[in-house]
């Protein structure tokens, strides 16, 4: 897995088809076909959808490999979103859902978005603001809202759609539902300007006006879906650690190649001390990162909810990759500002990623409840 | 100004002539003609320049109030590189050089360059590694060289230009030179993908090939390049701080406004202790930043140096508003990571800006090595 | 004043009477006999009072130079609670208050305290907690409560003392009350072991049974204790902020010290960049509490309430100081962490300023209350 | 080992005879006998010296039940530095030095001392700088020097001496000896005030004048003493570690139960955001050091040096942990920083730890010098 990054994708890193919103779609199938033709393809889905039934720990590690390159996750089929939805849909899906959603996603033969945060005011970080509303019809329901920041909608295949129901003037809480795209309801307002750039087909915009979505395409129970934002979550933000963590090794590789070359006051960067503690505390924060990442791992593969330590891993990792990423911009000085190595790219994901999944706020108010609940003893895990 | 800058620049910055690479010449020169209508062209400038003579501590507030937009300094022709290129010119350009360049310059009628940090392993943080060469000949010099990161270079009238000199095969010691743009012995090789935003037309490398330049343009002294380098970048420093105060201020009140209005968990983001806590460290690190660049503004003004002031506040200040400009990114959730804000570019300048004119490990070694030789007290000025 | 406290009092730091509950009364007598002697005594007093009459500006100066030494402040009667309780009594004494108590702490005939703070669940930084109660009887008051962490209480000459006022089953409020010392109703349970040792007598608990107080020892109205403690709290904190200034100053020169002369690894400490940043970051912080510190007290001279500014040195000054009191045991390496300087007493002491007068975490959300309720714009003074 | 330290232990933390230099012996044995009677005593040891033969891995778990109190390490006989002792004793001692040294220290019998660093300008973290010498005569050795923060050399049994060796005016480098205390030649010059106070006996400062030593007192081999000492410290930075994680866990479980407990502004501290922010970081702090000391003890196990991974837990276990304190510190208040529970201790003697064993700025460079030359991949292990 390291060598094929290293050796088939990094060199994709200048493509053309590396646009200020991600790459593309066409860049995507190409390195798909790669990564098939290497027999890593979606190395994490169970060995009947075509992989290679990874354990979570051993996603850690694999992801990490793919990580090393922004393309890597692409071109071997588990980035975000995609991963996380076909993680959600060998949970939920029902038969009918896995042959006509599932599948084809899994074999690449399309991407697909999870639509789930709105404009001010609708849902950001507190998903009970949900203002898109679902109205309970004869045959069905009919979807009205607005959704924002939506991952690779452009040119998906379908969406995860999640909005709040109403039947007979009554709230019955968020469903999830899966729609086809494109939809001739749905329309992309445009691409959102985004820091980060490594998502396929970057951040979208979406109206949606009038959509009648079927009752055979609630994706598990009416009303379940916050539970199942859960299910996708917990493990989606482990995974987001896992590859990121190879994204920040990279850099930090980088980093260290640059201080032993380069020269300053006469004796290389990394003779510098103050350099030289900026390298050890990667070293660190790269351990650290790591460690959290397999216990969380480790702890999914024992069977449990993990949710706790999903929330650590979250803060703790985000925040160190993110120390991770800013130091090697100053490590490499004016370099470091410009688009000349991909530092500066990891950099502007990592700060996102400080963002997505829920603000490292979000996560810490969460341990914090637990922690006054009297649920965990602080520092250990249930 | 703060008046002019809402209500006439602000408009300007979803103008299609804001690129990825900057604002364009045209967008400035447009900027300029309503500067100059509103009497406010140049406010640092002498009166004889055209300008309204302001002191160092005047200055401070200006730029501020020019810096409220990434646009500000560049309508009212205080942004870097041209303005502390003026500076340097007032102070050391002979009269026929002031007619020639600074004149000109001074009236907005074009733009000009700093060309002194070279691709590795040429100079960066340590200027004694400058590889370009001047070569005595029996009219002038001949140069030879790479330089790179050099800010306005595209489409710039002249450019002053830092070259060790040579001659009779010894070395004399760096030296500036002003180079008239476009040169056929300047070649811009290629416009550099960066981080920031806010430079007209971006940051260029140019290979330098047997260009010729006369004694007359030789700027001062030969061999006195580093001098007048610090000449220049101890208020250049200085007026960084002061311009990108007023960026971070914007920022912060950006954040401000959306944490009084967006709600999340049943109440306004204000309004929860956490965001609360970043709202009043944005409050002090705006403070402290402040006051940190008036007392250097406030010496120079008393006819001092200023040197060891001006490293404390370049780390001070980059820092404090780096800070800010992260916790705005971090207020805003999603919203920060968009360009649907100016937060967003807020970020990357500020993170940019703590590379820009010595990154701050490079100011830390000099304030270090001031206090160990024992000259001024740890926190005092001499 | 730098002299006086340089020569005549930092001999008696190792004076026997310097005790683990700080400076014995013993001491303060024999070091305000030397202060009187070089006219140094009580500078910050009106000239009525016997002091000079200084400005908030000039005491910053001269409680900074006290501060040089854990014992200056006490020499010099300016330190904590009684520099606090005379400025109160300034205010608001009525003329017989004034004579029987203010002017015997001004000459320095007693030492006074002032009892607010109360055990759990009592007042602490929520003085709406307030346990302790004066009911109304027919000649005055009957005080009934406990108090805690009372400084410089064992051996004063009388406290002021806060207790909720009742009367007729209302509650009054807050009210301020002039209680001589030693007194049978006022009993000290404990001195309490803390961390800091620097104030004369340390802390102690209280229990207060059955205290009668005359209508007369009521300071200024019933009901306005909470308007006279922001009275005393807040320049109380802004000279809190200049002796702790004085005090980092000392240690920070102790390290600079120690870093020019100690070798390792084959050059001083100060040679190290990782040394030599921690002695540029505490040249840095220095200078940013000063200012700080300046500002705020400049605001008070032109008469402004200066609240906000207040808070905010608070939080940025004894943050910036204890900064540099960490760096300073850091720098000491093992002789740091030993009494053999007074570096460790000036880290301890700085722990403790962290949380006196209102710990961080209640000033940040003062100050973020003010900024959501759009009092300032961040980063500006009103 | 939980139940024994909270049951057994705890209760010993306010007897009188804990003093300012910690722990008296008489303590001690009193303790040690408690410890004997539940058969948990020095369970770090082998078998045949009467432990358990714990795996690293154990003793962390282990080690970490013993440090909850202060008093745990010494009454379970795993406190440094006869841990250390042990450790170094079980690898290098010959059997006649086992029989006089190792068993009756095993035992319990008696205590040790490492008498390593001296005062300036000798060893400190640069052990080339040792100038205590031991000169080779007809019998054996005549040590002359100065130690100084000597843990528990006061009443040791015995000492480890470190002291670089000559013979024939060759400097043979330096060797480590075995030397009976009491012994008319080494003076206990004082007890040395320090931060910390949870060791036995305190910190001493010892001159050594003409002490002579036979050869058969060489422990190990002459000149290797420096290698020895790395034999001593890796695992004992780490047993630190461990020790120290359980201090970190007892003061964030008081922090926790005073923030569930004690109300301020309408609500318990803990519903507090920014109070809950600290108890989430404490959380998170504590995770990652339990799992930093976890993996490098792991790898001790597996027969690995461990040398990359002591360095780094060192620097990530010892801030991380004293992170923690500061933030109980803070949580708590006016409580803080009093003597009234363990909290204060434990934050004292974390900022000390940040020293002991190597400060983080020597193991940050040895982290660095490491990764500069190619070692390990910055975040992974060799």
């Amino acid at each position: 897995m390291r060598q094929f990054v290293k050796q088939a994708v990094v060199p994709y890193e200048r493509d053309a088809r590396m646009t200020a919103h991600g790459p593309s779609d066409a860049l995507r199938i190409e390195l798909n076909a790669l990564a098939r033709r290497a027999g890593l393809f979606a190395p994490q889905l169970s060995a009947e959808l075509g992989g290679l039934g990874l354990t979570h720990l051993q996603q850690a590690l694999v992801f990490e490999a793919a990580g090393y390159s922004p393309l890597g996750p692409i071109a071997l089929h588990c980035a975000a979103p995609d991963e996380g939805n076909m993680h959600l849909l060998a949970k939920v899906a029902n038969a009918a859902q896995r042959d006509r959603y599932l599948r084809p996603l899994a074999a690449g033969e399309c991407r697909s978005c999870f639509a789930m945060t709105e404009p001010h005011p609708g849902a950001g970080s507190d998903p009970a603001q949900l203002a898109t509303t679902a109205r309970r019809t004869a045959n069905g329901y009919v979807v009205q809202g607005r959704k924002w920041l939506i991952t690779g909608a452009a040119n998906a295949g379908f969406m995860i759609l999640m909005a709040r129901t109403e039947a007979d003037g009554q709230n019955l809480g968020a469903t999830m539902f899966l729609v086809p795209l494109p939809n001739p309801a749905v329309r992309i307002v445009r691409l959102i300007d985004s820091l980060d750039s490594s998502f396929s087909e970057g951040h979208a915009e979406l109206a949606i006006d009038a959509l009648e979505v079927g009752a055979a395409d609630v994706l598990g129970e009416v009303g379940q879906g916050l539970r199942y934002a859960q299910v996708r979550l917990a493990p989606a933000r482990l995974t987001h650690c896992m590859r990121w963590l190879g994204a920040a090794m990279r850099a930090s590789e980088i980093a260290l190649g640059y201080a032993r070359q380069r020269h300053a006051f006469g004796k290389p960067l990394a003779e510098h001390e103050g350099i030289g503690f900026m390298l050890a505390d990667n070293d660190m924060d790269l351990h650290v990162a790591r460690l959290t990442t397999w216990q969380a791992a480790w702890l999914l593969d024992q069977g449990k909810s993990a949710r706790h330590e999903s929330s650590r891993a979250k803060v703790i990792v985000s925040e160190a990759l993110y120390r991770v990423a800013d130091r090697c911009v100053q490590i490499l000085g004016g370099l470091g500002i410009t688009g000349d190595t991909v530092v500066q790219q990891v950099f502007r994901e990592l700060r996102a990623f400080r963002l997505y999944d829920g603000p490292s706020e979000v996560h810490r108010w969460a341990i914090a409840r637990r922690l006054a609940s009297g649920e965990p003893r602080a520092g250990e895990r249930k």
